[in-house]
């Protein structure tokens, strides 16, 4: 049990006015029990009681070594895990997990008839929100390997293979790095396919000056990267050159608007001003970035509309960008850690316009 | 909107005495509407009144054309779906699918106070359950392409790659065939790998007289397929070859098994008895198979304790299993429908003992 983040959470369990949570996702699991565990079908819950006691209730299917703090309740298919749940739940109010299965809190609801419940999520997302230096530790590792990635897809994908193959590539180099999985599946766009931020890489072959679109990340060791990168394949033309140049600059500001008490809102502008004031603003149609750590997106985005003040140790991407419907796009994002006096940025692969 | 299906839905509703349900799982909206939607985070819910009127409650990031008998209200990011939803909703017992995450269920709760709630997934479970003639004809193809991959990647296991690597292939054969992808992680196993059910294939290289299980699956056209066979590496010892030949015949007996009106105890116990007969019960650790169509895993087990009968249009797998532990691992697997008078077995690749 990882004591120092679990009291971290009972603390804003009492903010929140809840006395008691159950928590399912196998992320926020791996986060306070360090244990990554997926049961698929089988219910698997930790009871966190604002009383220091907490309860994992898990099939003997996953077998879990047992652990100082963790107090294991282990079920068979034979039995109700709802059941056993509903005895250890007290008359109060219970948090939930957002995405517990409706099936588990309807059956929840039967055994425990009056009991109220309130999505305990937020407390648990805004714990996660804050990275502790073990977990700063792993997100700059993760970005390390990513930069190592980036840097040998590059040459490769001038060579003219196909947006999708080289899709395939990047999983064979990440699992080189000893990366588990994509965080993500890699976002890799040709010329007009570029302007399209949710493109599907597909089978379209790359052409002479089309810009090219690199957005890939891995999980290493539970935690996840992302970066992007434009580059221009033989050529690019002096339009493509300009938005680049507004995009680099774009990032640099909103990764220099970065420090404890910012708002999120305040660094989204600090790229978004920068593109508006060039003539690009209304290119630039999707927020400036997101947090990240163990799952890719996680609380809060780094959003216009959001007032929240950045803190240290929270880790988000600044991924501003520029699409020209049917003719280009460019995005440059890196991942940065706010700390004590400002900012540390996990990626450092170049950002210097590139022809391949 | 496929009208049969749903008119079927509404019928299970009425027995089941309810008269408004909710569907949320991208696969049980496929089976109704023909169009598969992932939304993500984003409600996606499928509302459907025993009166017949159906609304689709989808948010505008995720376009879908109009199409008779569908209903959409479409909404922005900036409107509460579960609020739409709670205005649609009648004052009484709502169906809710098993999984739709329980927040969306709480802010429900809140709004629609008293209102009273069931799992409501046994409905579209049940009525998945019987596959149509649309469906049948889908799920012969998905083994055809399953049939055709397993006759390639045979031949490949020979040449000496680790388990993971034939895994890697098999992508690339299922892509040949139009196959978007694995209907579950390939199982490829080898030797004493071989006996536990649930290995996940890694570096394991290929020895002499190791046993292979090959348990493979793709998803064709949003049906999914599932086949295992078992192969053996340059020799066969006389026990491989009796645990093959015991398992073969355990396979043709639960097939032989299957016609309307059997119980799907009765067709476990045809595979199971000849097992046990044979002395190998302990060593047949599993159920004897599945239900599958969209989803792999589907409502119900083949399993010595599910007395419910078979009928026509029902599609299941039969794989009986013989593991010893560390030292060899034997199982074959068919996907079978029922028919009105019997069976038709949908996979087709050759069953006879193999040496490679």
């Amino acid at each position: 049990m990882k004591t120092e983040r679990l009291n971290n959470v009972i603390r804003k369990m009492s903010e929140h006015g809840l006395e008691q949570m159950i928590i399912s996702s196998p992320a926020s699991i791996f986060y306070l029990i360090g244990r990554w565990i997926e049961s698929g079908e089988r219910m698997l819950v930790l009871y966190i009681n604002a009383d220091g006691k907490c309860r994992l209730i898990i099939n003997e299917l996953f077998p879990l070594e047992d652990e100082p703090g963790i107090d294991k309740i282990v079920y068979n298919d034979r039995e109700d895990p709802v059941e056993i749940l509903s005895e250890i739940i007290e008359d109060k109010k219970v948090g939930i997990d957002k995405n517990w299965p409706s099936h588990f809190l309807i059956r929840l609801m039967e055994k425990k008839r009056g009991l109220s419940f309130q999505n305990g999520s937020p407390i648990i997302d805004e714990a996660r929100m804050i990275k502790d230096a073990e977990e700063i530790q792993l997100m700059r590792e993760a970005s390390r390997v990513n930069d190592k990635v980036m840097e040998e897809i590059i040459p490769l994908i001038g060579q003219g293979y196909t947006e999708a193959r080289v899709c395939k590539l990047l999983g064979d180099i990440y699992e080189k790095y000893g990366t588990a999985s994509f965080s993500f599946h890699p976002l890799i766009a040709y010329g007009a396919n570029a302007a399209e931020p949710h493109h599907e890489s597909d089978n379209t072959a790359l052409k002479n000056s089309d810009s090219v679109i690199i957005d890939i990340g891995g999980i290493t060791k539970r935690y996840c990267s992302d970066m992007t990168r434009t580059v221009f394949f033989h050529q690019a033309s002096e339009e493509a050159k300009e938005v680049y140049n507004i995009v680099l600059e774009a990032n640099r500001r909103g990764i220099e608007a970065v420090k404890p008490g910012a708002r999120c809102c305040d660094i989204d502008m600090s790229a978004r001003k920068f593109i508006e004031d060039a003539g690009y603003g209304q290119y630039f149609i999707h927020r400036t970035g997101h947090n990240i750590g163990i799952d890719v997106h996680e609380f809060p985005d780094i959003s216009s509309v959001n007032t929240m003040e950045v803190k240290p140790g929270m880790i988000f991407s600044v991924e501003p960008g520029i699409y020209l419907p049917g003719r280009l796009g460019v995005r440059i994002e890196d991942l940065v850690v706010v700390t004590e006096s400002g900012y540390e940025v996990l990626n450092h692969y170049t950002k210097e316009l590139q022809i391949i």
